[in-house]
């Protein structure tokens, strides 16, 4: 019963190796931070409920820097310098309809920052009060990348479609109840959208979002060195 | 192999009979619509497909008024007096996101005329082209019921809801393609919107929101003569 | 991590903003009721358990009028004279087919009283007992809209739909076993349902109808003013 | 390529072998009536459309009784007297809630006839208008079993069960649009529905209903003996 | 917050009233059985977990014969006489495939006692080891009806269809895991099943099996007497 | 708009390179197969319907041997005496349920044959008449591999993993109507089977289970010699 | 019956309108097509069929240049300079697992080329022939952005994701059989990829990816210009 | 209540009892073990979480040999010598994806030592880093049967199809999160998979992935001594 990291993955993709906790052990998570630690790899851990957090062993616990909302967790390590190459080359913003985005939009910007880039929250601009995102137009202009988080009918990557020129990952997010079936019904919302050119993650990916950001803000990044 | 209509049903809820055509052979159709004419009452009869219509006996085609984008036909009769009897005691409003939602709407608005009623289509104003709809707000407040009709995400009840104050009937129209999932996304979407007091009908079911406008207009009118 | 009120909505939509607890930590709860409060604000909060209710801190508890069975809480505030305007201008029957129907009764209830109107519950008149229901048709002559709550099957509205003229809009009802699939049988049946004219809301969205019935009752109040 | 019917079923079961023709080239149709033709037994072929029932061999079709709104057809043979020892020891009634549901009747009619017994057809009762139910009450005691088909909502047998104590078999009919999903929901609405005692056959299955009634019959045949 | 019990239901269907205890609260259940016992009404309770049973007033737990197993409870009462009245006029065997099977075959057999009748559980009899179905084929042909209780595949109906002519009424049972999808695979396959004649009942619907048994077991009963 | 074949699969797993035509046009199926012929390639193509048969150049058919019921070509060509080298070293039977299984059946031994092995069918053993498989069972013996098609309710598979050793390789057919849901219903059964090691193919996947047998066959012969 | 065309949405998103032929008849298409010519305006039409092309005016036909296999449209006209602004500043490799995926390929390709810029198609690389996709791995480094088509299972976009930085937009393809469910197990099989930073559009929708790609692109071009 | 144990189906299928305990009390596993113990049967038993095995009686655990991570437990008896005849005459490797894959894949090695076999694990080689998996590939060649556990997206198995000729049985594993929907997308992209060959079990199901290679060792023993 052992594990194996694919520590060469940042060489080929860039994309430094992340751990999913959702199906592990603290036990299995508390091995693989003491072997990144004894390697001096940097480490991203997602999924890190705060109950499986309290669970790790003090020493794990006290290598990383856990952030609770996002149930993220980062172990500082080699390749810090490498990884904020890419601050200050593109900007994202992160977009949420109500307030039950806000963990997963926090997923998106401690990944980002890990990942050597950044986003800013704007919170709270969902369609039912249309005015509110109507209001932050003309400050979206300045991002390169829009990150849009909506749960329920998942409605505003879709107007914002319409409104807006910039690269749009949306972020079907789960809650709600009845046929909001856990989040499939903003996920096929975004999928189906009349507005052209959005694409979608899994539901409350905020770390596949931010990778994708990620993506695009390296292709930006060369793009001025080239 | 017989029928027995309901005759009594408007005594009962004001509601006309209506013949639903879709699963019904040409055969059936001409034999309801001739022991219609000889009691003298009006029928109106919806999914009656130009195929269809045209498989008909010619004595019948004789009495219908047919109309081919709603795939719905009108048999005068008695009665037609009562039926009048709500003209101008309410208004209705025909929304629709893109041109795959008219013949939907010209259902509800042929239901609302055999209703005594009658309402005002406005085409083309889906939210991936939000000043479209923003133009029509104002327009919008001289109606009494909204009935909204959008396919693929189902967008326009839900932006429309966080604006205005009327009853609005939302109508999930099938079409597009993949997740649209013939439709229902669009009823998903609507169902759970984040905004506030919107109430759903079937997929394409036009006649049911008209029929569901008649009973608010019908109160309407109540009140006002009460 | 903030959050932002949609405190104009009443001004455009007359619904005041309602606040959605199902995803939201008492912190953040907490928050919100105390920003309202400062403002002078009436709220509405729905789907708030017991067990959040009594995580909140001892003076937002105070501040509310919470409501067990139906899991709602009232903040009283500035706008209460507006609300209590519809009063008297509209009535509204709430029809439960079994007792597992109460909990959404008292939300819309509970809702309809926030707005300024009310509504009567008729409990326990389900279809398997026919009679229960032809005893109470003479006294739902009475009411301007129904608001007609089914679990399992959803057979009410249906039946209902083919006796009464009035605006009916259907709550499905989650609970059951097997088929009953959380209230997704109810919802499939009430939307397919035979009877003419009947809509839909989501699966328990108690909150929703109360709102929909609010939108016809003020098209009542505007008609008899105008 | 060859087939092997399961002569002996009716020793074992009672029930004759009956051929579904719904995937069954024309050409195989012929061939296994013929077999059946040489070996003097009696056949019932279900799902038999007009279209296939016209590409079989004239012989074929010489040596059938073909009824086209069941697409059912029987070809005699021996064991025709043992077939109508049933006949007179037990009736059943087949309850239709619209004349979509005209087929399937037919189909459990022709096969209670092929099994020895028969049935009445009670067409148009839905409950949309209740009381033509409400009338037929009367009437329907004489019944031993009652076969109720229902499409759309699916609610007539639900209806019944809670005013007739008899043995209800289900049958959820296809048709309708959108949610209707092609039966599912009356099926999900039969299967969960509040009336105590209703048990259900496959979508459009009148040829099951009538074999389970059969099997009731005949237990009330070996009683009456017994 | 009231309820209303259909006393009558017994006059109509010959059912008595039960009173299914899944969605209601541990206080509702005990003025359930206080009203009755208040009446002499003999009352059926299923879905009363363990847990919601000792919630009960002590006043209440003595009142009730509870059975752990079915999570069933029995609240003697006027009407007894009646009830045993279909005694020795019918006999229900009830097999079940596994032992995830046996609390809804105790569910029928507890049901089938509060009808006056009874049923003999035959367990065990899973097709995997076919000798065991093939063993108790002789002794089934006693039985006037069958209950067959089956999860996973559900397969034992169809077995036993083909070997057998009395009515079977078939019950899926939930269990298993991943694509046994909570019992819907054994419904959809009993649905499907290529043996004719058997009819279904909702998932873990004991119940309403035991319900369809009493049905045939009354009519048996009126023909032994007619 | 090119192709580009696997011509070296062979190589890597001993499967060649069949093509899958049901998306595939006439004209690019005719390329194809004239690519494969001028480079003296073997080549097998499956669902290859008899209309885009006959809709290929007369050159591409008169290479082509074409097996109408199964809907596959085979077009030989070099690696033929490689493909032999299996044959002798290991036997499948093709057990079907129903006629409706039998081109499925075909498209796998059509398969077999391609890959050096062949196969039995033995047909139309479905477990309504259980006494037709009994019957079998000792001829069965005699194979190594069982390659199990059904329909419907799917329950062949698991009846025979109770009665014999050998590695069985269920293939759930699409058919029937209602909840058998196009094959879905005895796919889910199959994977759900209470009888140990069933391992199962997708819907109508004759050439898989084919390819997967061939797999098992190869395993055999390398021990056989080695 | 009218239509409102978005014409100012270039300004707003840069994205000119595009035409959704799927649900609109020809003659509706005709006076779109017409009413474009006479402004003067470019045009794209997607999922105009041979056959609905051939039921177009001839008039109509003679403004467009049609590509067949992706069933798009291009009308030539105003603001022609302006779209080809991107060319050059940006690159896009279209990849397809097989031959059905072509059409959605050619789709976006066409999309692409309305838009201003293009994009290579490099077919044929499904991850079953794990070689073909290693052996184009060197050339992929020179594109900005992979959009990356794949039918059945869905792979290649996962297998690419672990292999390349660059942006990735995965398009499932419809096609195959079975659980394939029309391209649903493909969609379902990238949003839950195990590689990161993959983002999807709605299945076949290669107009959408065309769009999400130039959204990158356009922003790429911004960049190296500022 | 009463159970029946199959003790006779090693003798028709070679395969000993296992006990399934996931919908079991504590106490009917108890009388399980022990009634096995005093018939000295072996005994096998899956599904025992820890959590069920603390609550069995002491004497049940100190007869158990069991095993955590996997949740199975063996109780050593009678016929160990027959069961370790399969030992050396056939190799099985287990490989996994990640590490949520773990508990299954050691619930098939347990299983495979239950029958006198054996499995290799081979960890953590999921597409998302190709290359551990090729690196794999020169070993894989010495095993008869691949056992390819796969969350998630499931591409393992698909990637391996194209690469290797040996039996590939395919297990999906539940876990992820959105539309991973616990297994069934990694279930459905298995069986769509475009790589020839691939056999599916039930999600989560390494008990049954075991039985299949089992069945196949066993003909691979055969074979060697026939």
């Amino acid at each position: 019963m052992d594990f194996k990291m694919d520590w060469e993955r940042p060489e080929r993709t860039g994309l430094p190796e992340a751990v999913f906790c959702l199906n592990k052990s603290a036990d299995m998570i508390d091995r693989i931070i003491l072997s990144a630690k004894s390697a001096d790899r940097r480490l991203f851990l997602t999924r890190l409920t705060p109950l499986t957090f309290s669970q790790l062993s003090e020493k794990s616990r006290n290598h990383l820097e856990y952030h609770n909302l996002s149930a993220t967790a980062l172990l500082p390590g080699k390749g810090e310098s490498d990884a904020s190459a890419l601050a200050g080359c593109g900007s994202v913003a992160l977009l949420t309809g109500g307030s039950a985005d806000l963990p997963w939009a926090w997923e998106a910007k401690r990944t980002l920052q890990f990942l050597g880039a950044d986003g800013d929250i704007i919170a709270d601009i969902g369609v039912a009060g249309l005015w509110r995102l109507l209001e932050q137009l003309p400050g979206l202009k300045a991002y390169d990348v829009l990150i849009v988080f909506a749960g329920l009918e998942g409605t505003l990557p879709t107007v914002l479609g319409g409104l807006v020129p910039q690269p749009i990952i949306a972020v079907p997010v789960s809650g709600g109840y009845g046929v909001s079936n856990e989040g499939t019904t903003a996920l096929h919302s975004m999928l189906s959208s009349c507005a052209p050119g959005i694409s979608v993650v899994n539901i409350d990916n905020g770390f596949g979002a931010a990778c994708a950001a990620w993506r695009i803000l390296r292709q930006l990044s060369n793009r001025r060195q080239g």
